[in-house]
């Protein structure tokens, strides 16, 4: 659909422009011998110059008679216009969906050239990619009558330049011998026309190979040692394979290369399906999904690490989390709420786990009569994203797998499910943690060694991977987490972790406004302040029944169940504090 | 649940604080008699007094030894705690669900309290509402011999404040006739026991019946003069019936009722299906859904009406549109995407079809023959939306309707969808308009009075409501629009209109980056510029597919398909250049 005035359309029998001729010979070496052979050699060079111009030209001539005299099948390749006509009858095909159906019949397909080479003169393959990593082998051989294919023809379409788009028609063949190099490799096509849809340039600022590569570096952050640990292994083992692994910042800046390579579509596959998982399942629990504002007009706690910018005469802050209005849902009558959407933290962490943006997974609900039936609905939607992500996207983790290695993630048993407290878990770790790690303290939160010793610990005795920890000391958590009744040492409130990570923080608010204001004091905040004073009058305007809720971390559940080396690789467009495009 | 230290335990047999006692008598009216009758009546009057003061004394005296020795439903009723003792063998209930299977049931309800009433001194009726507008008629009647109710109990209950959350209770039994004042109109309960899980105050800020009345005026907008028409013909049309309409100020003011309110429930009911009915039509169409950033690191469409933030060293932008990233999703390889999400305008616009935050169901998708596949799509998913909603939401659009009065959305028969070009649709309103639009240019777009009146005539000719201008003038599009090559006077680009009121911009894309470049510079515009330069070098980086897309204003689909007053009511929590709380 490229059009005349600005991309020319050029001669069907030439070669892309970009591309490197393969025809001709090219002058000799410089000269750098010594004087003495020096005017010797000049004058052999000369006379070899003039003889093989005299040769190009003679070719030329013939060449260009053979292209307007006898090249046949001059209209069925070149660059595509509006103008270009295709086969009416030609059946368009899906990688995905090929068959023995098509075998035989004349087919359309729209691809993108992967590699394409010559096999003598005669002859060229090319890997045609559709989605992916979905491609097919295509052949082209010039007919002994020069049509519909010609020796021209095949030559221009084993130079085009790799990631260009086109357009190729032929026909589905079996192949002498399945195609190691291509996911279908029972079938193979044998083109008979093939126009340029999109030309890509000849020289990419990435190749898809050195894209599929494991990233090497991720040089614009700071990277904490014990993650550069890993992703030095890593890229150290990718470099056997002999193409060289490019830096995230490499990948960023050819965002369209790293996002058409195999690994990267995967891990979006991944990403999407696991949203998805988390939405069907809260729907047919009763969830209604709402939508909360990503402006506000109060930095609700406390104002650290939070955006402001200027809104018309006023300030706006954007949303750190949708807390507050998931809370308003149920104030106002919601029984069970939840959304998905971009939360912000204005964060100077330049690590492979931190980003300004990401997307949260947040849910809220009504209790009944306990603050574990929100624990168990959490669990319940994680087991069922990773319960079912196994079988959907079999192949998409299996491919990942492949260039990120990564140990399969365990679980629980059905029933089995581990959630130790808080003061549990300590013990554990003081128990039989290692030596430095066994420092911990009883009402303040672990740090982030310690919570992976912790994990580790936990996948030995449990065979688990995901596991919560409950009733978490009253200093650790913020002014809104209930205090058990029973003990007010320690909240109803708890974390859920994947391989010693937290994933997803969560549990029961207070619904009372007598009790949050009192609480909000405790805490040493002014429950007058603005973001607060208006929290607060929620609980004021009616009664609101108990209730509790999580949020989890979509970038961070996608990274850890992968194993991937950073939450940058899960997000579409990663946001760090050095990072705003592309 | 609430706690004792800062919410105190209420004697059971005590009526909730702030309700006015309905107990005991009056001192009689006041002494206005003429001054020759004055000693006389008021002797009689302490006389009386006197002898009702005795009255009481003994009264009390009594009635407090009766509630210390015959309250003997004093366990049944009052301020639930964590102590509180339920029965175990009570069936919990849902209102939706309930049928003739729980008819002479031990059942348990949690609900608001909406209305409550006492029926003489020894029964009294409550409203028991669930979600929406799902109420129960609940009844208590004292047992004569006092348990499981008293006396003390069923006043206590007939004096609970509205909007109080409250744990009940009882059986199910089939009423003497049908209960017209609640949606449970075939069953209703008989209370046994009523605990206060958490009070409402004695004075709401707007009561349920007010939250339910259409809004009476936005006044912290300027409303422009056609559609404050239309709103005080609804709002004097509600003040019919008594209860006095609230301005959107008032119900933004008191978030909780106005989200309790039923008609809100089932605008957001009628939002999140259409939004899931969105998402589920591409995803069955081969759509993968990814997530466009927020922040952004250049203004790409100029800068006009774009939020700036300072972002560590730099300055970040709030995303527009996420169209450049859903075409780099595109030219990554993807073959068809849609993203769901806010987008963000800054711009300094009052009325009630604007805000600074709203939600767009995004597209894009490959192009293989025509531009018009992605009309088709488009047309498609908005149709199945418009389709489909009409019998899933039956309910709510009637309950919507009975509040915000609409004539039916009128849609196309299948296969006869209505596209005019732009050029027809002046042609249309040139010939057939009011006079007043009939002034309409070639080369520019619009205004928003032509294209309602053109709305109405359409709706007039093709008897719908929902309908395509197609091939937009080049004037009227910005730089990205792909020309017709065949007439580059116009695009490949088309608006979608319902009810006269533009829902969806979209269009083929120019994928070429000499022609996108040179279009650029037609414009005015600068290609080497921030955010310009970078979304130009994607379709350098390589070959790039033809494509097109659009967006979907999802409030504005809300609002126009029920006919709302204004697009704020379809949002969860609109935001204005004068509002961003609550």
């Amino acid at each position: 659909m490229a059009e005349s005035s600005t991309n020319p359309v050029p001669p069907p029998a030439q070669a892309p422009a970009e591309s490197p001729s393969a025809e001709g010979g090219e002058d000799s070496a410089s000269i750098s011998k010594k004087a003495a052979k020096k005017a010797e050699a000049k004058a052999k060079k000369e006379a070899e110059k003039a003889r093989r111009a005299a040769e190009r030209a003679a070719a030329a001539t013939a060449s260009s008679a053979a292209a307007q005299a006898e090249d046949l099948a001059k209209d069925n390749y070149g660059q595509e216009t509006h103008e270009t006509k295709f086969s009416t009858d030609a059946v368009e095909i899906n990688l995905k969906t090929l068959n023995d159906e098509h075998l035989g019949k004349k087919v359309e397909l729209r691809a993108w050239i992967q590699n394409a080479r010559m096999q003598g003169a005669k002859m060229a393959f090319v890997e045609l990619r559709e989605e992916g990593n979905w491609a097919i082998q295509g052949v082209i051989a010039a007919s002994p009558e020069g049509t519909p294919v010609s020796r021209q023809m095949v030559k221009w379409v084993g130079a085009i330049n790799p990631e260009s788009f086109v357009v190729v028609e032929g026909t589905v063949q079996k192949p002498l011998e399945p195609v190691k190099s291509c996911r279908v490799s029972n079938y193979e096509l044998h083109i008979t026309k093939c126009f340029i849809h999109a030309a890509a340039p000849a020289m990419l600022g990435m190749t898809l190979a050195a894209a599929n590569r494991p990233i090497a570096n991720f040089s614009d952050e700071e990277v904490p040692v014990e993650q550069g640990v890993e992703k030095l292994s890593i890229a150290s083992a990718s470099e056997a394979t002999g193409t060289p692994a490019a830096s995230m910042l490499t990948h960023l800046d050819n965002i369209v290369m790293h996002k058409r390579s195999a690994v990267q579509q995967a891990i979006a596959d991944i990403r999407s399906e696991m949203k998805e998982l988390f939405r069907s399942y809260l729907r047919s629990h009763g969830f209604k999904e709402f939508e909360p504002p990503c402006l506000i007009g109060a930095a609700s706690e406390g104002g650290a690490n939070v955006f402001r910018l200027p809104y018309f005469e006023k300030e706006a802050y954007l949303a750190q989390s949708p807390q507050f209005y998931k809370q308003m849902e149920i104030a106002g009558g919601r029984k069970r709420v939840f959304s998905i959407g971009p939360v912000f933290r204005a964060e100077n962490s330049n690590t492979p786990r931190h980003m300004t943006e990401f997307t949260g997974l947040d849910m809220e609900m009504e209790i009944k009569r306990d603050y574990r039936e929100v624990l168990h609905m959490l669990e319940g939607v994680l087991l069922h994203i990773f319960r079912n992500i196994k079988e959907r996207c079999a192949d998409e983790i299996a491919l990942v797998r492949s260039v990120y290695p990564s140990e399969d993630f365990l679980l629980p048993e059905p029933g089995k499910e581990v959630r130790l407290t808080f003061a549990e878990g300590q013990k554990l770790l003081r128990e039989e943690g290692p030596e430095e790690y066994r420092n911990v303290s009883d009402d303040e939160d672990m740090s982030t060694p310690q919570e992976k010793a912790l994990g580790a610990l936990i996948r030995k005795k449990y065979n688990t991977d995901f596991y919560t920890l409950d009733k978490f000391p009253e200093g650790a958590r913020p002014f809104y987490a209930k205090e058990d009744p029973t003990n007010r040492k320690v909240t109803n409130a708890y974390d859920l972790f994947m391989r010693g990570q937290e994933i997803c923080s969560g549990g029961q608010r207070i619904n009372d406004p007598v009790e949050l204001e009192a609480r909000i004091r405790t805490k040493g905040l002014d429950p007058g302040s603005p973001g607060l004073k208006e929290y607060v009058d929620v609980f004021r305007q009616a009664g609101v029944p108990a209730h509790g809720g999580g949020g989890i971390g979509l970038d961070r559940v996608v990274a850890w169940y992968l194993n991937l080396p950073s939450v940058h690789l899960a997000a579409y467009y990663p946001r760090t504090p050095k990072r705003l495009l592309p």
